[in-house]
């Protein structure tokens, strides 16, 4: 089986499985205790947080630990269930279900959500945003790598747009970026983007499952509470072998050689441009290579059903996906793609191949060979 | 060093850390891609909750994993929110501070939380209970065991008070309990206990951290939402290998031995009768040791602040807590203490020792030695 949706997990690195497994024999005491095993759990706990605040350029106070992405988007939206004052949210065609659907959540509590979508090339144009942007505008969430199509949003601009709005009406507005798909696949640096907070998450990037990072420029906690953990904002026992797993896998992903995986990607496209009837999604794709993540390909084969596809493939040895893992069960797949133009036929139709760092050019080439021989045979099936 | 601080959390057993290794690294896929790495992972998250379904006595369709036993209890008073008819929470004065918290944060959405003190041997009487249900009541809320001085609630009067309760009124009311310290610690079971939700932690008997359970009779969503997980009650790619921790530790916790724990702590408890001055919390727990965890004890040494006795027992050599370590660090912590009548100097002056499964007589007799020893140098010190 060749393992094609590292967008949806990755196989964990065993050295920093090991590192994890390391922590929690050696540092197994709660780090909020006061006695010696507790003090060096909880400096440890300070230490691996500063390891952290140093990849991501922030500081270390900036930082909480959560149990992953999901569960940092929803405390930065859940906090504000606790404003009196409710306003507008802007929200991205793009975005994950962790903060569509929480943000939908919020609109009985008085909220109102704002959809912005992409243009036809999955990029968010600043002007569009600007438009939108109201006086009681308190919240912008526009992720920076879309899982799906791995289109790369312009973020200085879009950043930029809200700060001269804020500069112009003198009331603040959040901006919160989901990095899931960016942190250790493609440069960024927190300094130079001023987001108010971002998501992070280990086990996109090889590290284990159920533990991610909250980045807040200023800390706010969400609505769950408890015993003061991660200076209030985040409650329970620290997860530090997860922890230890964050760090170690955020230090080895650290600067990623983007080369390789380019090279790679830009060669399964043309490939997959010869096989009749192909679409790469966005189409615009091979024009701007630059805006869109060397680790994501979203592409279809109208009429076919991604499902089919998706599985036909499978059966052929290749692991893919129809989107996210995170509504590949659900009618809502079709959401983000049909965002930016889509039709609906079309992105029904789609399948994601997603590589990473182990992923080998004969992996993607025989993926390729194999998409035409399945694409042939079920299309003369399904005519 | 002397670890007697099991309740705060507990040394990992090796051999469940490596089941959780090895899930990690065999089951890599996420259980929500449709492929077959992803099937794999899926079927084997089902198994493990079947298995876990079968240790706890219920339906696996009633477990919905967590990041621990915090956000169990959090995700129980956050489904709240959503109700359009609020009403009253009672709520014991012996929770921990994962439901105290989130119960004083729904007031300003328009509930009241009435606290439900507990008589002076730590036990609730199910006609206090009874006095505070009124017809707006909706929650509940009773820990089973509690964690610093391991008082052991009637479990099966209380319900049966809140179900007498509802069959006056026609009117359902939530039973939430709180099992973190109960569950693979003192006998119980889902199917004789008739309540609405309970949360439970691996961490706290040997499993790994960042990984919990949460029962419910009738799943409900909390306020966090994204993927779908786990029937859309608990989002985020599920932590497998956690899962699997948290199962072994499960499996190799069910139906503990109490002789061995028991004799070891009626033995401590004596020994520390014979300080000068010392007192046992409450004082009744000799009357009813049944009625008490023989895995924690709370003492006090009063006038001693608690958090001086706790650190030169720790330069002794011995690790224990002031109380919760989720509190340690607060002014709250002397809260349920007081709450069973014991007067804020005592309960100040208050320390836990909790053993596990790994402690030996010998240990406990050389605590009760060297804190006889300690008592009478700090207490001269402080007069």
């Amino acid at each position: 089986m060749i393992y094609l949706d590292w967008a949806a997990t990755t196989p964990p690195d065993p050295a920093i499985l090991k590192e994890s497994l390391e922590t929690a024999e050696t540092y197994y005491a709660n780090p909020s205790s006061l006695h010696q095993p507790g003090n060096r759990a909880g400096k440890k706990l300070e230490e691996l947080r500063k390891s952290c605040a140093d990849l991501l350029c922030c500081r270390s106070g900036q930082l909480t630990f959560t149990s992953g992405g999901t569960e940092s988007n929803n405390l930065v939206l859940s906090a504000l269930l606790k404003r009196r004052e409710k306003g507008r949210i802007i929200i991205s065609g793009l975005e994950h279900p962790s903060l569509w659907e929480p943000a939908a959540a919020l609109k009985p509590f008085g909220w109102e959500v704002k959809a912005l979508n992409p243009d036809k090339d999955g990029r968010i144009r600043p002007e569009k945003l600007a438009r939108l942007l109201t006086d009681n505008t308190r919240m912008v969430i526009i992720m920076a790598v879309h899982n799906e199509t791995g289109v790369i949003q312009p973020m200085e601009e879009l950043i930029r747009t809200v700060r001269e709005k804020e500069n112009e009406t003198g009331r603040t507005i959040h901006f919160h970026s989901d990095l899931v798909q960016t942190a250790g696949k493609t440069p960024f640096d927190l300094s130079a983007w001023d987001l108010d907070s971002a998501s992070f998450s280990a086990h996109k990037i090889r590290g284990p499952r159920g533990i991610g990072l909250l980045y807040q420029k200023k800390p706010v906690a969400g609505i769950y509470t408890g015993g003061g953990q991660e200076r209030g904002i985040r409650p329970g026992t620290e997860n530090l072998a997860g922890i230890a797993g964050l760090t170690a896998a955020l230090k080895k992903s650290a600067a990623p050689d983007l080369q390789a995986p380019s090279e790679r990607m830009n060669r399964l496209i043309d490939r997959i441009r010869t096989i009749p009837g192909a679409r790469i999604l966005p189409e615009s794709r091979s024009e701007h290579p630059e805006w869109y993540s060397p680790w994501i390909l979203s592409c279809a084969l109208p009429p076919l059903p991604g499902e089919v596809l998706a599985r036909v493939m499978d059966e052929a040895g290749f692991a893919i996906s129809t989107g996210s893992a995170c509504s590949s069960n659900k009618k809502t797949r079709t959401r983000a793609l049909e965002s930016m133009g889509i039709d609906h036929k079309t992105a029904f139709s789609s399948i994601r191949i997603s590589q990473g760092p182990l992923t080998t050019d004969e992996e993607l080439d025989q993926f390729a060979k194999a998409l035409k021989e399945q694409a042939a045979i079920v299309g003369r099936a399904v005519r």
